[in-house]
């Protein structure tokens, strides 16, 4: 397995000025695993799902090539859902509810066969689940985590046990300022850097997201897209497309990293022009390629004279 | 002449939770010829003071290079004085007062010498003022105007008048969708250049700016510096650096614009590194090549596999 990705599967309510869905598929392992398959030869999801889980749901995960010897299907509960609305401003977004459901008690069990990964990929879910799967790991080589901050304000702890065990935090600007205490974000770099991982990312949106690794910043705007539909899932695709591109890299170098940063940064692109998980769910290898062309073009330098 | 900038000359008065400042030199006329002249081989400003307005800043411009054959001293008015307040965000300002003062009354002449310049810079103020100094300038090459929430609101007719006579518009994005009543920043800029500017330029303060040309968007982050003691002046030294660039480039291409663009975004980032206009009063050319190589490394594309 070149890539094990955990985090949670869900049902999802959306409503955006335009349009709305109910019970779509969507948590931050839908959205990873269905943008890091683009890039990666295998991708193994870890996740749990209730008794009401759709058959079609597990063969659309199984069409994409998404391994999924690690979901357990939980006989006596119900799937996680949520509930998001989001206002003219796509920033603004009140959550209209969350049902934990299956998620109250998961205790992640990693696959034989995943145990080897060379990336690990820690969607956003409890810190637990995610030391819990970093505890069956083998030996991976470069670990990367996301995290919200509802888990930086209610399980520090936990938290802190993850950030001494990662390579790389993926976050966005709100959530680095929240767990460093600083407002400028290259402050909130080193006081992050200092707690645990070597590299850090911080997501700002439609604004891009700023790569800090050992010695250098790396700054990328996000790719402009006429169409905004719905921002649910923009920061999972990111991870899935940055982990994805990471487990095709013979090394993660410098700039194995920034080339990640292009991908994750493609990705949520397409995450954000369709509601619900359609943007990744019908997404290919050619139209990433495609656009990739077109973001280089919109950030290239000119020579300076 | 190669560059005319015509806005306010003010006393500033800030406050940011780290330090204050009483009366210093402020105005977007003042941040703009004050970046300008580093990149331009001659500045000339036009704007109005009044009787109060002190001989060291007169000379602090002289000393600087900027061209004073337009500045008018109105001798029965006070200068133009405005008071900020920031708070730790320093994206949330609070205007303490404004005081128009010899604003009321500005008829701008243009000076002989001044008419055949080839680059225009309209900075921010009344647009009536800025419809003036068109009037008097013979066949300028291009035509740059930064504008305000307060004259989209107040004076939309003589700012309409405005965006059909100049080449490019420099706004934020706060204003860019007020202007044109889109929340989308692609759909913001076709609507903005159907109205007159060919070129339209959105800054997005922090997260730095998009060039929209005739045919291509230029996506380009902020310089991230981690020293932030004060915005005041950051966009209209981005503009005068936009446009200093501009006047000594051969002619207005693409690889121009985007050239502009790295210039104003490095010449914003020294604005706000420093209480007041210290960080553009005492900038050398050396220090902004200096910034644009660590920018360039910043920035810099991987190749891709």
């Amino acid at each position: 397995m070149s890539l094990v990705a955990v985090g949670t599967v869900a049902f999802d309510v959306i409503e955006t000025p335009y349009d709305s869905a109910q019970d779509v598929l969507g948590g931050s392992a839908t959205y990873a695993a269905l943008t890091a398959r683009l890039l990666s030869r295998q991708v193994g999801l870890i996740a749990v799902v209730g008794h009401d889980f759709p058959d079609d749901y597990v063969r659309l995960f199984e069409r994409k090539g998404v391994d999924l010897a690690g979901l357990k299907i939980d006989p006596a509960r119900l799937t996680f859902a949520w509930g998001g609305r989001y206002g003219e401003d796509p920033n603004q977004r009140t959550t209209l509810f969350t049902d934990l459901n299956v998620l109250t008690t998961f205790n992640p069990v990693v696959p034989p066969a995943f145990r080897e990964s060379r990336i690990v990929l820690l969607g956003n879910l409890d810190p637990y689940v995610q030391l819990r799967v970093l505890d069956q790991m083998a030996h991976p080589e470069f670990t990367v985590c996301d995290t919200m901050n509802y888990w930086i304000a209610n399980t520090p702890a936990l938290l802190n046990d993850v950030l001494q065990r990662i390579d790389c935090l993926v976050i966005n600007d709100e959530e680095a300022r929240q767990l460093s205490g600083c407002q400028n974000l290259a402050d909130a770099a080193e006081v992050i850097k200092s707690r645990g991982p070597r590299i850090l990312v911080i997501k700002k949106g439609e604004h891009g997201a700023i790569l800090f690794d050992e010695t250098q910043v790396f700054l990328l705007p996000a790719f402009l897209t006429a169409s905004v539909q719905d921002p649910t899932g923009a920061g999972d695709a990111f991870l899935g497309g940055f982990c994805g591109q990471l487990a095709r890299e013979s090394a993660i170098t410098a700039g194995a990293l920034r080339r990640a940063m292009l991908y994750g940064t493609v990705m949520a692109s397409f995450a954000v022009e369709r509601l619900g998980p359609d943007g990744v769910v019908h997404l290919s290898l050619d139209a990433v390629v495609q656009r990739m062309r077109a973001f280089k073009r919109a950030v290239a330098w000119p020579d300076l004279c």
